[in-house]
């Protein structure tokens, strides 16, 4: 039975028709209506029509970054969408009679479609990280869906790894969030091009797009060897193995799974993880060791996962 | 139906039959034979026969320090008992047959009493951290005790909350087991002795110890609220609530509970955390707020949560 995914993004609204495999059998994409979320409602209803168009469909999911309440049902808080305890699923019950309605973090919907159809399948328990502007955080344990008491767990971004560290956007200091996300690397690429040395091409690409790196630029230096690109992406690397180090000890996952927009960077980026998760695992030598992967699914991932986590809701009720 | 729970500690094994409401009907204690892994083994046997004695037991669970393998069957580690890789449920039920035995980590023991008998009945997360001499984790999530993939989840006495910190026994540098614990707190107890001011009670009952603080002076001084061992677990009260908001951000518990030898200081404790916790909760007031409260079973709970996941693990097989 074919589901549909709704991932509501900052700038873009995606959704998409699912079947059981976690095919994508049709793809929609709006502009997010950025500052008005009766406009972001209504996108979502419109899409969800759409895509219903002509399939027997029984279940929706929808995905959006915050705080999404444990019976998948209320947005305590959305940052991107001016959202303060909302209804989410009433509203939209009550827009789309006979359609079964869940609401999901972003992260954890991506998470899930990695562990069920991406670089998680076949094991029970996965973390991921989703390394984008911030870190985007989902827990898989036992098979489930790891959502905490108050439906607020595997905010892994917001795990802090230097006391009085870098100010995070979450008005705490020191979050991982500072030191392993895309804006991290950015830090980083622009402190080594600062340095010279090996910093030296940064510095002409920067100086090249009037003073600014961004992550293309970044990305394609990766590419291309760049010494003082690989160095930054070392370093994001280092940060995350060692919070792995500590992830690891209070979660234990068979898998550690990397998705965002660095992780194309592959082995680059997952060597120096590795690395640090070896040299700062407590008691190293006494249990199995995690793998380490990056994400399969990539850009789709949100609409495949809240598909599925409402095709999964539907069943049990 | 009765069980029996066993918890192999460093100084003494304990043993006792449980009822299905967690009480304990018969408890006996036995040394340790420290360092001799056959002669534990001959303990544990001998205490499950004396209690099964006259009762219709069919399920006695082992709890001991260490890693367990996610089946409860195999010790992979246990730093007090030499144990490396022991097959410790075949090994007891080819001596004890008829009896269903299984094998959990002593911190998830103790967790698991808490949460079906103690400080966390009623809710479904539950996160608790034993302060003895180390910091012991367990973790509770949807009902269920939180294992991980390879069984060694919940060390959160391992998370690092200070980079290049003080050194760990687990052969890492800056783990909350190093700022949380009770060998923490008397750190932090011959600190304030040895600046002189609030610290001279602290030095005066040092000197007439011939020198050491030990758990006993400062506990006695915190309850007599002397300003300096009130200086120390305030110290010891602030990691921990620091440790919290990162740990709250991954699992979202709806309560924390903290076990061991320090927790009977109660609020004395559980303020300095709050406050600390809520300092640094990341986005606070987005989402509703997790319940900090002391063990209640205490010394028990390691027997208590060993008889109770035995006999959960009889029922599903």
């Amino acid at each position: 039975m074919h589901a549909i995914g709704i991932d509501i993004g900052g700038t873009k609204v995606a959704g998409a028709l699912v079947d059981e495999a976690g095919a994508i059998h049709r793809l929609e994409r709006r502009p997010t209506p950025a500052g008005d979320p009766a406009a972001i409602l209504d996108v979502v209803v419109e899409l969800i029509r759409e895509l219903s168009d002509g399939h027997d469909i029984v279940a929706a999911g929808v995905a959006a970054a915050g705080f999404i309440d444990v019976t998948q049902s209320l947005v305590y808080y959305a940052p991107n969408i001016n959202w303060r305890g909302e209804p989410l699923r009433e509203l939209l019950e009550a827009r789309l009679p006979g359609l079964d309605i869940t609401v999901d973090n972003d992260a954890n919907a991506a998470g899930w479609a990695e562990y069920r159809f991406g670089a998680g399948r076949g094991t029970t328990d996965m973390t991921m990280l989703t390394i984008g502007t911030g870190v985007g955080g989902a827990i898989v344990s036992g098979g489930q869906l790891f959502r905490g008491g108050f439906g607020a767990a595997g905010e892994i971004g917001h795990l802090r790894v230097v006391p009085n560290g870098h100010p995070c956007g979450c008005g705490q200091k020191g979050c991982i969030e500072q030191y392993g996300s895309g804006r991290a690397l950015l830090r980083f690429a622009n402190e080594i091009a600062d340095a010279g040395g090996i910093g030296r091409e940064l510095d002409i690409a920067r100086t090249a797009n009037g003073g600014t790196l961004d992550g293309a630029i970044v990305s394609e230096l990766i590419q291309l060897t760049d010494a003082g690109a690989l160095a930054a992406l070392h370093e994001l690397g280092d940060w995350l193995g060692q919070a792995c180090a500590s992830i690891g000890a209070v979660l234990d996952p068979q898998v550690f799974v990397f998705g965002g927009g660095v992780a194309v960077a592959g082995d680059l980026l997952l060597d120096p993880i590795r690395a640090a998760y070896l040299a700062h695992l407590p008691a190293r030598g006494f249990h199995p060791e995690p793998v380490f992967a990056v994400a399969e699914l990539v850009n789709d991932a949100g609409v495949v996962g809240a598909a599925d986590l409402a095709r999964i809701h539907a069943r049990r009720s």
